[in-house]
């Protein structure tokens, strides 16, 4: 029992039966106290995002500071793609549509010759691109709709179980953060709750969030198609239709944010101009905040890019970081490790 | 200090350091075992729903129990109207849309002579329903758009603070039933995540479910407008736009658990033909589920209506109950107290 063992320092000093009660009731603090002595983001070098990480998390978390935020508003958002797990040399969701065009494509030979398909079956991502949204849209409407949600899960779990990264060679979920998921941790320990704000499909991301990231189904926010509640076999199923409901992304997750949580986060990740107003909303409450954005520097262990790329493009966004003093994580610099496999 | 106390008759029996370590170490778990011998559930009388409750309960969260549900999946929604609080003679939002039209009424004159104003200025129920779908529509977007979520939430919170119900001449949030506030803090004892699933306004529960219910905003799922981000003075706000984003009523329901949870529940509570899809949801999923229904049975302490009322039309869902073994709850006989005064 780690509990009585780390105790024992503390019990040696005294032996009257009301001192020992005293101290074991203190327990849980003493214990939260002498965790704070390990460094709870070994991931993350020395440096000002630490610190300033740090620093805003004891300003609201400690009950004698001005700024002491109360646990149920500790609400904290992060967006997933380039902020949680990697999106080069594209969104991994485009790796599920193009594998699973793939494997429809025996049930449907006339894909060979019709856009967007042929584009897909052939790799051809200037083709596909050049099928314009209309043909993105019916790539992922092909893949997404049509089935009831249980069988989407099955679908994408099986997806996430057997596909592989092209760069790295591994499933796509051991390409998440390990210093975002020290800084998930973290903060959980210090009673924030975390959720996912993500302009990917909430129904694909819920499916690793709580494995990978400790966050729940119902912590998850993200794009998502109409449903539709019908009997099916005599049984309610939940039909997924090919219309969109909600485009969780740039100025709609703020509305995600309301919409699903219905207040304002104290702190907000992201990594491109697509959390640019999420880290606006966070920043115009009351009271501290906490903005960061993730700048991918590091092309060695991870990839460098920002205002000119394709996936995640950091351009306004860090411009606003700039003039209004938001966290900037240089990854090459503030990184130890990027994946927790290396 | 109660913890001290509580313990000391345990702490009489043994004297030797290990034994007293032992015993501290359990204290939360003696103290939870305590707490079981006190009622959870004293506003309920013994009887089959009591009992059904208590048992279903125990069922899930007793480790030994082939049945044992881990805490994550113990998902419990609750309708609101009804379920939680009394929706007679009308949903308590019809009175604050009665309220709000006679505030705004001096900023518009020509509502004398126009539907739906003129049937609401003047207490006329027939002829606002008379006014249709379209009235009654407009009515509620009048009322509920065209301001920023902040403003909304101010216009409600100075509403309940003042507005009185005409029977019982109290706050409205008075009218919240006491034996179901019990459940919700039982359930929450047994770590049960507790929703709300109304097909009221999102934005108008949230304002009083954390104090009252002790359901925090993001767990709050309800009919909404859509919101659209913009910068106004300088400053980021969403504006409330005159346009129903999602109707979380009847089939509405298992999708709105769908969109904002993600998982099924294992527990569902209602009271009328608008929860009988998330009751079917819920009894449809695998493994132990509970399906509950409160029947208006007491005109004298509350109302009496089921089959043929307004609000809260209990037909359909009644028939399945019966036909499915769900309980039902019997208010004039099952509930000891129905509200918090009384």
């Amino acid at each position: 029992m780690v509990f009585r063992k780390d105790l024992r320092p503390y019990l040696a000093q005294g032996s009257s039966y009301f001192r020992t009660c005293v101290l074991l009731a203190m327990g849980p603090a003493i214990l939260a106290g002498r965790a704070t002595l390990a460094d709870p983001l070994p991931s993350w070098n020395e440096g000002p995002a630490k610190q300033a990480i740090v620093e805003f998390v004891r300003l609201v978390t400690d009950q004698s500071s001005p700024q002491y935020v109360p646990p149920e508003q500790r609400i904290a958002t992060f967006d997933n793609d380039g902020t949680l797990w990697a999106e080069q040399p594209m969104y991994f969701q485009g790796f599920f549509v193009f594998d699973r065009v793939k494997a429809l494509a025996p049930q449907h030979p006339e894909w060979k010759d019709r856009q967007p398909f042929k584009a897909i079956l052939e790799d051809d991502m200037k083709a596909l691109l050049a099928s314009g949204e209309k043909g993105v849209a019916e790539s992922v409407m092909t893949t997404h709709a049509g089935m009831t949600t249980e069988e989407f899960e099955r679908i994408v779990r099986g997806w996430l179980a057997t596909a592989r990264h092209p760069r790295f060679n591994r499933p796509f979920t051991d390409l998440v953060y390990a210093p975002m998921l020290e800084l998930l941790a973290y903060l959980r320990t210090k009673a924030f709750k975390t959720f996912i704000v993500s302009g990917g499909g909430v129904e694909f991301v819920r499916t690793f969030s709580e494995e990978r990231y400790g966050i729940p189904p119902e912590q998850v926010i993200g794009s998502g198609i109409k449903l539709k509640y019908a009997i099916k076999d005599g049984k309610p199923v939940l039909m997924r239709l090919p219309d969109i409901d909600f485009i969780d992304d740039g100025p709609g997750k703020p509305v995600g944010i309301q919409k699903f949580i219905g207040r304002r986060p104290i702190a907000a990740f992201g990594n491109s101009d697509g959390d640019l107003q999420m880290l606006q909303w966070t920043a115009a409450g009351k009271g501290p905040r906490f903005m960061l954005l993730i700048h991918h520097t590091d092309a060695e262990r991870e990839w460098a890019y920002d205002r000119h790329s394709f996936a995640g493009l950091l351009d306004k966004a860090l411009d606003e970081a700039q003039r209004s003093g938001w966290t900037v994580v240089d990854m090459k610099k503030d990184w130890k490790r990027i994946f927790p496999f290396q």
